[in-house]
């Protein structure tokens, strides 16, 4: 069956892999969880998010979220991509749902305290 | 009491006070659990991380920890952001430690999985 949304983790992207392995390790939880979820690169690095919306609509999904893997909207969030999903909508026909960079979510600000915690009592022990 | 050490929680800044305000709510729960905590600035907003660094010094604090609010360690954290920090150690004579950007810990990646899985059901509720 195929999952009726579409959940993908849109990450910027660069030419250098580590960049890219840290978001792969980052989402391997979510992904783990979620079936429907998949990483995609805003630039410099594939899967592209203009494949993956191509993926997603030849898989039948009717709904995309995208989740920015960013911790704040600047002129990427603000202008670049919300323009690419315009173009997307229309030459795909497809509902796209852009949310809020992760770092607006309150629970980033708990899980940020417990790492800056856990690393001060690394340093302690 | 002088804390010993003092964290630096180093964003990458911008002329745009939204995206400085979104730090500042990320940070919020660190700050109030943790009064050694402090945000600071690579460019383009205020406090920078070398006016964060003098203040450490004049508290007379002996080690700086600097927490990296990125997910990802991209040319900033490689290049731009160590030799800074090199300038200020020998400028002010203080000890500081880089630590990886909080995207590495896989704490945030948990994190980032409860929020996906809040938002679907949100949705769909």
């Amino acid at each position: 069956m195929t999952a009726p949304t579409r959940i993908l983790l849109l990450a910027h992207g660069s030419s250098d892999q580590r960049w890219c392995q840290t978001f792969e390790a980052l989402a391997a939880p979510t992904l783990a969880s979620l079936p429907e979820a998949r990483v995609a690169y805003m630039e410099l690095a594939e899967p592209s998010l203009e494949t993956e919306v191509r993926e997603a609509v030849t898989d039948g999904v009717a709904n995309i979220q995208v989740v920015p893997l960013f911790l704040a909207a600047g002129r990427h969030l603000r202008k670049d991509v919300p323009a690419m999903l315009e173009d997307y909508r229309q030459r795909y026909g497809v509902d796209i749902t852009l949310l809020p960079p992760i770092g607006e979510d309150p629970r980033l600000g708990l899980a940020l305290r417990d790492i800056v915690q856990g690393t001060l009592e690394e340093t302690h022990d």
